[in-house]
């Protein structure tokens, strides 16, 4: 194995120069463990091409040497999706230095960038021509957008646009043969056979190389309002959601908390305040934009909500007069994790079922762990018109040293059992990488997973592409 | 090959009755041959289940029994995708009898039907409850939901939202193994490996049977204007339409007409006339339309319009003040093809390039087909902001009888050719079925055609789903 890592490398520096193959521990180093220290992974070299024919000729290389690569971009990943194997048996293939931007075109509304470009340069490549591209999450300064075609990643804007599925109008990638797949003309309409595009988007690298894609842009945010509204559950909730886009496209977000949670917050975080007068069971935060100032979202926020109280969907409502008032809202919805990390251990679920099907679930699971986990809390927040909750559960009286490794593994599996059954979803965002295999291959339909490993094993036969990832 | 097709309709008629199985000749006969006429097959029987568990159970005999399947809706395949072999070796999988809506929610959007609904009942289905599936196109009347998916059609309202791969919440169907894949919940956030649904849109039923979908509504339209412009050349109409796009996302069809398309209308087609009072040598006919009685299209179009002759992007243009008016306007572009067909033989191409090429590919295609097939008339017209032509080449004073089977099929590899090396697709919304798969093999680039091929063998290694299709 050793022996022809070796020869691999010292071709790949030959062929591409001494940038394209890093050997130096103290280099190759900080890429081996998951940035959230969970994962620890052993690799001799990350090599490191320039242009999507070097990962070509990288690719047929590897195949070649039988040598395993472990595709990396920002090495965010939530499930270990980035970190090589413990032994050493794979190289780490890093995107990082193909990030450039190709074209960008306001006309058009669209970028071609290579998939080493970081999500904040795009946003900012999108900003300096006038438009918006509109996904975006917490690791925007570190993640690529490799990583976000290769996780179809989500984060708060999916509401209006998408998940980065319907983001990518087109790709360019290498396949596991190192072939250069050449989708970036971005056709509207082309039915040539099984999309290879939608096939690689969620692929988390296990069917091939993301090296470019050609993704959408939107107009611009000209200006938002951002209000918060008190409701008495749930269901009334998704009634508002299902109201409001009755009348209005232009809501981006609507994030559901419940009362615990922004208690919590109050409690935790420091110059946090209550938006509404009095409590409510459960709070809507509703962020609306527009692109152009001839239409003020805040009038158009106010009425929404006015009407809504009328016909008392609402209890109380409040739209933020001002961009500080609109961030100390969303800072509430961004400190609820915190806040819950202060109060003690807790474990963190990223499920999804269909939107119409979410109030009662996240009420019946919250009472279903509490029943089976005395002294535990269960709450749920989050993206509530994306049926994608944010369910965590607290160790609350059964907490003890230990117990996320214990008893938290346990309430991961009962929880997944849940959602399941529910026709939901184990892992709406994140994707499978190392952590979730084990519990695909628990808990997804016999018929499905084998489809997923009959594909796998036919397009990567000698399983080179990421390896010990999702079904690889 | 005849004794295990007879047990296996035997075996089928006894589980599932007689009307699983139809032997009929006169019954049988009207399903061999495609709706156009092209292509011919042999079949003994068609195999029409009522259920999801029964196409399954079918599935699971075919493969025991190495009996292959040709799924078939409303058979108004452009390509003889549902047609039988010739050699009667397969029989056909009618989903006809599975069509039922299962549930339909105009307060969450969305309808879940069966493959086997015809497409105008869908559209009268979700009228009924205030919404609107928004895909439609000419063969409505007939053709199938599942028909629609697994050749991920397009048509007319592509531009606002879509092919039929965007309005696809959630499939189940049943894959070669004769599991079923349960993807009904139509969830927005899932990231469990390999999107099947993806997989199955535009898989022709060569992966599968699709036998239900989640299906995307829309508002139902309150009102439209339709409005006529003329423009100096394509690379204008393209402006237009990013000019409008930036302004409004209300513009649901932007159709370009050359003058001399126009000018066959105006010479073929009784009651036709010129909407505007000068010649152009293009012209661009508009649909915007509205959901709610507080915003009047008319209006709007009328304004963008006088802004876009101020702006000199347009020469000349008019809105219609009637419906009648408006439907005289599609009536001329939808009589193109009639009015081509009265001047003579012509060849049509099923092809897209990007959006942005689209003007240029096209004056450059008409003028390398008129250069190498000196005496033809090619023309272009269709839907730009699909990037979708409709590329007729008119033989013209190269006219005889055979033209189409010689010279046609000639000209045909001269366009697929050109589209090709523009980065376009041989198939923009048709599909490759029988009549492109010698294409596609011929200008596929090879990596891509492997891969198609290793999955397609990877999840029906026996090749029973619809054999001879796509890469079977």
């Amino acid at each position: 194995m050793s022996d022809t890592q070796l020869t691999l490398i010292d071709e790949v520096r030959t062929r591409f120069g001494p940038r394209a193959a890093i050997t130096d521990p103290a280099d190759v180093e900080p890429w081996l463990t998951d940035w959230r220290g969970r994962f620890h992974g052993s690799a001799r070299a990350i090599l490191s091409p320039s242009s999507t024919e070097e990962v070509s000729a990288i690719v047929k290389l590897a195949g070649e040497h039988r040598v395993p690569l472990v595709p990396q971009g920002g090495n965010t990943s939530m499930v270990g999706g980035a970190t090589p194997p413990g032994d050493g048996s794979a190289l780490i293939l890093s995107l990082r230095r193909m990030n450039r931007l190709r074209t960008i075109s306001a006309q058009h509304n669209v970028a071609i960038v290579e998939a080493g470009m970081i999500l904040q340069q795009l946003h900012e490549q999108a900003a300096a021509v006038g438009r918006r591209f509109p996904l975006t999450l917490g690791s925007r300064g570190s993640c690529t957008v490799g990583g976000l075609i290769s996780t179809n990643a989500g984060g708060t804007q999916v509401l209006r646009f998408g998940t980065m599925r319907s983001l990518v109008a087109g790709l360019e990638a290498v396949l596991p043969d190192g072939s250069i797949h050449s989708g970036l003309s971005g056709l509207k309409k082309d039915n040539r056979g099984y999309s290879l595009d939608q096939l690689l988007v969620g692929a988390e690298g296990t069917l091939g190389i993301v090296t470019a894609a050609a993704l959408r842009l939107v107009p611009a945010v000209y200006s938002r309002a951002v209000g918060w509204a008190g409701v008495g559950d749930p269901q009334a909730a998704l009634a508002l959601l299902r109201d409001f886009e009755a009348k209005t496209d232009r809501i981006e977000g609507f994030e559901l908390i419940p009362a615990d949670s922004l208690e919590l917050v109050l409690r935790h975080i420091p110059g946090t305040r209550n938006p509404l007068d009095g409590e409510h069971k459960w709070n809507v935060l509703i962020e609306a934009t527009s692109s152009a100032p001839g239409f003020d979202p805040v009038e158009l926020l106010q009425s929404l909500l006015a009407g809504a109280i009328g016909d008392k969907l609402v209890e109380d409502a409040m739209v933020a007069s001002s961009e500080s008032q609109a961030e100390a809202l969303w800072r509430i919805r961004d400190s609820i994790s915190e806040a819950e990390r202060t109060d003690g251990p807790s474990t963190a679920h990223d499920i999804s079922v269909a939107v119409a099907d979410m109030p009662t679930f996240l009420l019946e699971a919250k009472a279903a762990v509490e029943r089976a986990f005395p002294g535990t809390i269960a709450s749920a927040f989050g993206h509530l018109g994306d049926g994608n909750l944010h369910f965590h559960v607290r160790a609350g009286s059964r907490s003890m040293p230990g117990w996320n490794q214990r008893e938290g593994h346990e309430i991961e599996r009962f929880v997944d059992d849940l959602v399941t059954a529910a026709g939901g979803s184990i892992s709406a965002e994140h994707g499978i990488g190392q952590m979730k295999r084990g519990e695909l291959e628990r808990l997804a339909a016999p018929g499905d997973l084998a489809a997923l490993r009959a594909i796998k094993n036919a397009l990567d036969p000698h399983g080179l592409m990421n390896p010990g990832k999702l079904v690889g």
